[in-house]
């Protein structure tokens, strides 16, 4: 692949959700490690107050002797300002919230439905999804309005809905859709290199892996370390740990981390399918039938957590008075590579050396027997101004038939949230995987989280 | 279309199945009432006794003087002499025998798992379609080698499946699968011709309609009484008739039959998906989730039943008796018309007049977003020597999911069946909609329900 | 198939090009000897006129007592008040002048490429191509507006790009085209048929045929007189026939007529292709290269003729004249059924009684290897407000070769016309199999031909 | 991408061809360059002295000091024994002689059909293809048998019919196809970039193209340098050079050169059709109507030649007096970089680094519009035992019509070809674009040409 190295200087990148205390703070440290680049940064977000934290906490950053990467960060008073000569556009929102995501997540507890994250399949996913679309149908247009030529990265859940959204609202759009969940995987894999392999030095960076599949629901069906087939030392790994569970991949044991887990659910699904699931346990449980995710003592015994949204509300707290110590400097800001690979994409991008990784773009038959426009995830060619997958092949029938359905989901929420129909919805509710109520107990509860969140359905048919 | 009427001789119809009590009674009466056609039908039957009485029940029809299609009945010892010389193969046999059936349908009722029918999908499905498939193989190996150019025409369950087999086995046959669920949907909707926009004089002759989907969850999505939309008169009609159901199509209360209903799961499906079902409700709630299914009380509330094996029993008992009777004069035969379209599309087939009907066959693109190969079923032109699909579009995404489902499911079950691959049918198993039990307990199942039937797994990895 | 038989009353059909006096005649006739349909027939054309001499006789034809087909005749003074509320739409138009048409087969003719017809293929049916689709954009649009619920009927060539144009500037049109050059080889078969099999009342529709390719370019793969395989009786004919050609299909001798051919061309396509075009030779031979059509001594070798247009210029006058008498009352109109099917698929789109038929429709799967969108030629069955093509299979890649390369002109010649840009048309230009010229002379004679029809060319980038 | 770099030992490659005088040497050089691998190379020739003599220099120039590569070179007596323990195959042989070539290039001249090149598209292209696919025939066969799990690399002409013939032989084999002509585009880019661009240090590597079309018959539809979009350089370049003609690129003047051109004919098709031709003009010319080719004085005038076979025959004579020298040390082997990328591809599929290239392999959406199974030419990812195509988007309708062409030509020479039947394989000769013969020259011309080159249709139908 190429590799030039030439300088790109006066790019503008603007950040819809530009007052994001995690991913913005990623791009940050990235974008001053990078000596290639510089520009501006404009920030956007519907809460004003924390775009300017991140102004003056980018700024301070930029202006330290050690950034190598110059980037003059200002907040932007509307979307339309903000994209205005945008090169590239990041999009990291919160759709609604964390009292929102309360309803989704914990709502459907009463009837005996758990889910560990709540924002991309399961009840909760969807109904973050009805309210996401409309503000994805939003930006879309205000791209295609302001500045059509920007290649625009999403990193907002729901992911899928989300890509599938911004091309359905604006089919010529550059957009494309990032998640390191599948690099977790690959740390998971360089782990499996050194114990069955002895290949001390193995990292993520030498797992040669084909992706195939959706949003945290991937898959691999071919992974090798320099050349050598992982899938045997895979099987023999998953089979030495299946029972007590490996921690070492996510560096921290799942009891101490809402986060971590102990890759129970992957070994079992490698078990039963024969590919690797490429996510996280408890993005994959909630992708299938509640095997995983019956009750708490059953998701306890697969050993990763149902994250609450109670923490994620304390933790939120916790990232706000942190983003007003680094704003004041009362806390120094430390710069290290965050693992994303968005710096290098955009790097591509501007011609400066392909690389190919793993993203979400809408079907155009990277894999067979998916439906053209969903949007799926697999490995993509990244140069010059251009972005191509690459062929991923197909899904076994075994498998398929469970990501179908969500695809076909995706398709029925799209459909009424563009509409603004809330009951054309309804049979995907109904679909999802972990629905085990009645239709006539589901109904209740697709009225109460509706009810929860209705200030996002005001003009709906509901 | 061409209306073509000169008369066919000396025309060959093997009959595999040929000691069957019901389709091969309907098709001797079609035949016998036939004046366009005559020949011989060779009649193959494991139970070499049935066929016997058979060929003396067939040939005594052909002798009376009221029968105006003649023809000679013979048993054949061996299915390859039977096949010899066919221009026509009927198939349609009891895979297993229904003291197998009662383990598909009943053991999984030990984890709340109901079926009423058992024989296409469900676990019971699963396991008649694991059985039944090396036996399609070996039939169309015989077709290959015997009468390569016959058409063949399927009347045994699990319809799809059956006939994935005979294509997949031997790709050059001319099969296609017949079923009269649709037949039913047609004489509903003239029904509600009559009632709601006063044509007293409709038949299901007179309605056409637009078919798409997969046998016994086969879904209309167009249907006109001489060319005015019955979708609305539907709607009214299932709206009126929701709460207490509709008896007058199936010529008699659910109460008093093991087949009829009251059509309240066709009523539902159209009210949720705005699609007309077409097929028996006891066929379409097995295809769902356990929204109709999930105890025997639910079911009763959708007045339809759980046809038990100990039924099919006493019936075939009773059937045998008949048998001897018609065989030897005691009874007689009484020849009315079936209702079936075997002679009408064997007629077409031999170039006497084209006929439009729903048939089973590999997806050539009939159905959009279905994969190649699936065996879907839709409208069909039968001319000379041909059936061609029509392009029937597409299903809803709400609709597609479900269909997409099982149709995955079919394609996992028969690799594992044409491998002797038991373990590889769990997959399916585990993701049929109606699976509500645990992956362990499915396990503890599928384990005894392969045992009960363990003659047919001889030498299949377990 | 279904055979409805009741009748419709108060029907709107309008007819776009009302003052034709060829199919407007047929359409009269063909709806006076049909007694189940009755309304009114609105007529525009530009040439008002003739409008108002069609609207007279059609009127004088209801009047009679033989008629059973009782229609008002009135005409339109503009498209839009034409369209209003049309349920049926004829558009039967001649884009520009004899006059123009004479540049398009003539001008050709100084670079020594000759067209039998010019309507179609070659560098005239381009350039009646580039001008046609303009009006038919136009059309598109007011049918969206006015009557989008109405089926739309074309008969104007070229066939499919004026189809193609209806979908693609209004893709939720109902429109399909309709031509009867496959009737012709059907009245050829049914010859063949007799002359070869015995079978002496053989007509065209008992002729079963599997059509596949495009307009004008139109091939069977299966045809077949009740049941038997026409194809071993075709090779038999064409080897005996080859050499003199045959006449007796077409009425009349190629000598003394315009149109009529000896069939030679069929015969050679089908010995070197093995498969049997469907359409007359003067059509067929414009979509070669120049096998046929070389210059006029081989055309005259191959039994057909160069129909010049200055006969059609003089026919015109006749039939304006014969338009007068008949206006007048000067002359009786006469009658009779015209053979076209128009009338029968209004019948079937009413719901009663379904036909299966020929006609060009976007691809949608029904020719395998053909792009979707590419207007195709395919039987299709008409039922109650729906056509539904069956699936034709493919075309031998001996055929595939010289369709695709036709349809790849179609696409250009399509983008080039809606973007008034006549340059990027050129490339189909010198890509007509009949185009021998150098790129160098092919400009000049592209200009020139640009330049003989220039008042469409008003606002074109040329 | 992945950048590993560990060292592999003990392969085996397997050279069919191995007596070549030009690839072979190429590789060796290339091998001998390559610190990260050794092993042995088996040689197989039909010429086995040519072998042998290969041997001799390949160990020579293993025993060099100055040589990090170290190979063992053997001759294999048998195709069978050449390809026992491969671990890679190159396939790189004359199919046929030089005189039999000089009847495929030159034969046609009586009909005023000039060929540049003659190995690929043309009269002479298909029936070299007739003859080569049979020998591709028998080594896939062989492959299948001996070394299924082997990377086999193809550079032997009919490029796309080679490769094609081994999947539809051997649908599991690993094969794919590599041709240097992209990269001689990408030189010519690299001196636009400097001419218009300033860029003085860019070279061939430094620019990014998106590759779609077949060999020799290559588009591409973007190019960049360092992110900059080539088009409208490459627009300004070809027109100031048009008239004149361009000559740096490929090292000498076309005068001087049977293989080096002006790239008149590529700037003329870029001005035609938008898109950058992305192969030498010899070849590009062939693929055309006789635009360039006319005659003599046509083909001057576009500054490229018609090589003619003599000088093949010529050259050949010294290759193989230089051969001699190099296997007795009379002349010294010099080491360099070839250019070519196969050592590269095979390192990548060892694991080595991934790299990103051109090549040739079955469609399987890689281009859309194109039928499945034809080869094509895009780029392609190559990773650890993995070649995985990227979606390269379609051509232009304007192309597409003329690649589409060949690629049906391709089926239709495909499939006579495997039955040996030339007969089959007519309608491609006629409806290649430089036939300008009538079908009975053309049929004259076909049986000489077959005649000519008897030996390799001993069995056939012609």
């Amino acid at each position: 692949m190429t590799t030039n190295t030439k300088k790109r200087d006066n790019l503008t990148i603007t950040y819809i959700g530009g007052g994001s205390r995690g991913w913005a703070w990623n791009l940050m440290s990235d974008l001053a490690l990078e000596p290639a680049l510089s520009g501006r940064v404009k920030l956007y977000d519907i809460e004003t107050e924390a775009a300017l934290a991140n102004e003056k906490i980018g700024n301070m950053v930029s202006a330290r002797p050690d950034t190598v990467g110059k980037w003059k960060y200002e907040t932007s008073p509307s979307l339309e300002t903000a994209l205005e000569g945008a090169d590239f556009v990041v999009i990291s929102i919160l759709p609604g919230s964390f009292e929102e995501m309360a309803s989704d997540v914990h709502a459907p507890e009463e009837y005996g439905i758990y889910q560990s994250v709540g924002d991309t399949a399961g009840p909760g996913g969807l109904l973050r999804a009805l309210r996401t679309i409309p503000m994805f149908e939003t930006i879309a247009r205000a791209i295609c309005e302001t500045c059509p030529a920007a290649w625009v990265i999403n990193y907002t859940n729901p992911m899928a809905l989300c890509v599938r959204t911004l091309y359905e609202v604006f089919p010529g759009i550059k957009a494309f859709g990032c998640c390191h969940e599948v690099f977790g995987t690959q740390k998971l894999l360089a782990m499996v290199a050194r114990e069955e392999l002895g290949a001390q030095d193995a990292t993520r960076k030498d797992i040669e892996v084909n992706v195939l599949g959706i949003n945290h629901f991937t898959w691999l069906d071919r992974a090798s370390y320099r050349g050598t087939d992982l899938f045997p030392a895979y099987a023999a790994f998953a089979d030495r740990h299946f029972s007590e569970g490996y921690e070492g991949a996510e560096g921290g044991s799942w009891l101490n981390s809402w986060f971590a887990s102990a890759e129970r659910v992957k070994f079992d699904l490698f078990r039963r399918f024969g590919l690797i699931a490429a996510a996280g346990d408890r993005h994959l449980a909630e992708f299938m039938p509640p095997w995983y995710l019956k009750d708490p003592a059953t998701v306890a015994s697969w050993k990763f957590s149902l994250t609450p949204v109670s923490w994620r509300i304390e933790n939120a707290r916790k990232l706000r008075e942190k983003s007003a110590r680094l704003a004041s400097g009362a806390e120094p800001f430390i710069l290290a590579s965050s693992g994303e690979e968005g710096v290098g994409q955009i790097k591509a991008l501007l011609g400066l050396g392909s690389i190919l990784t793993n993203v979400n773009l809408p079907n155009h038959g990277q894999i067979e027997g998916l439906p053209a426009k969903a949007v799926v995830e697999t490995n993509a060619v990244f140069s010059g101004d251009s972005v191509r997958p690459v062929l991923a092949g197909f899904l076994p029938s075994s498998i398929h038939g469970h990501v179908a359905r969500h695809v076909a989901n995706h398709e029925t929420i799209l459909a009424a949230a563009l509409t603004h129909d809330a009951r054309a919805a309804f049979p995907a509710f109904l679909n999802d995987p972990l629905m085990t109520a009645t239709p006539a107990e589901a109904e209740k509860l697709y009225a109460k989280m509706i009810a929860a969140t209705s200030r996002h359905f005001a003009d709906w048919k509901v």
